[in-house]
């Protein structure tokens, strides 16, 4: 058999990429050719963007989302109301509970959810991190808004029954009927939850 | 509105994973966090794999392959067959060909395909490099081994136009029963082309 095999920094580059989530030895050579042969700019602004996100990305010490500064600029901003804590799991959460202007307590971001498929079990979440932020003597309500995937719902349970010792009120958020939602548009476990989870109707109410 | 924003070292990293094959916003987003959440050594890696492949890795003269050196190993082989020329459309087509052990001529890679959906046309293939390479002197047939996709197909017809003028023998590896093969567990396209391209059968041939 010829002695013919791919270059070594070839080899170390496509074994390099693996360490992406969900590339394969596959995609990893596809992504290895792509970049080598169509966009050698994007691999050398791949290979800076990296190595700026390693030396400039640390944790707010507060909320534990990726900053760039000892505290991040939610965490710094004063005005924010500190009797709320919300809890979710990823940074692109707060993107998003931030754009409802429904909310005017502080964050804390979990980075990740309790996963065991993954291999992600409580010692892998910044519990202790999280239970110092609560029992802070300013927090009054921890707001557990972790997804309402199966891994979602585990991880707010365990996090209730972690925070349960230390007197706070600890909520979780609605899950119910879209606003704008049609019945008949609606899958049905979500039907059966706003069912569930039916509130009283005061009089005059909207 | 909070005038809340990812830092811009995260932004950049997101922005510049994109550069990969098939990854959109959401999976670079969900690359970015992993690596900087559970493997900054994989992401270290990772940049520096990407340096050393931008810095050390070129293209054979010879076969345009993949290669550190400015010929590659199976260029340089001096006991290659310089009679034949098999054309395939990437490295990775090399490696499956010389694992048969059946084929000892030389190679020319492609390093893609014509595919006008992902916008690569003639001009995107290394035709000149081909066309020299093929009309050396001492290439007397050129096989087409590219896919029998219908990008693979529609390439092999492009070159076998590009080098009819060049007086080589232009032939294309064989379509038909894989070996071992059943025809109840064969695809109907490929037992039409079995039939269409049936051959002669020669009284003692195996």
């Amino acid at each position: 058999m010829s002695a013919f095999k791919n270059p070594p920094s070839l080899d170390r580059l496509v074994s390099a990429l693996r360490v992406l989530p969900g590339v394969g030895p596959k995609s990893a050579s596809r992504m290895a050719y792509h970049l080598l042969q169509r966009d050698k700019a994007g691999a050398e602004r791949l290979a800076r963007a990296l190595d700026h996100a390693l030396t400039e990305l640390g944790q707010c010490a507060c909320c534990n989302t990726f900053s760039e500064t000892p505290l991040c600029a939610l965490c710094a901003d004063s005005s924010r109301d500190p009797s709320t804590l919300c809890v979710v799991e990823m940074p692109a959460d707060v993107m998003t509970l931030e754009h409802t202007e429904g909310y005017q307590g502080r964050y804390f971001v979990l980075m990740g959810r309790l996963s065991p498929l993954d291999g992600i079990g409580p010692r892998d979440l910044p519990l202790e991190k999280l239970v110092a932020q609560a029992d802070n003597g300013a927090v009054r309500e921890v707001i557990l808004a972790t997804n309402f995937t199966a891994e979602g719902e585990a991880t707010a349970h365990v996090l209730s029954t972690l925070l349960k010792p230390y007197g706070l009120q600890i909520s979780r958020i609605a899950r119910g009927m879209p606003v704008g939602g049609e019945l008949e548009h609606t899958d049905l476990g979500t039907l059966v939850q706003a069912l569930v989870e039916r509130r009283q109707w005061e009089a005059g109410e909207d």
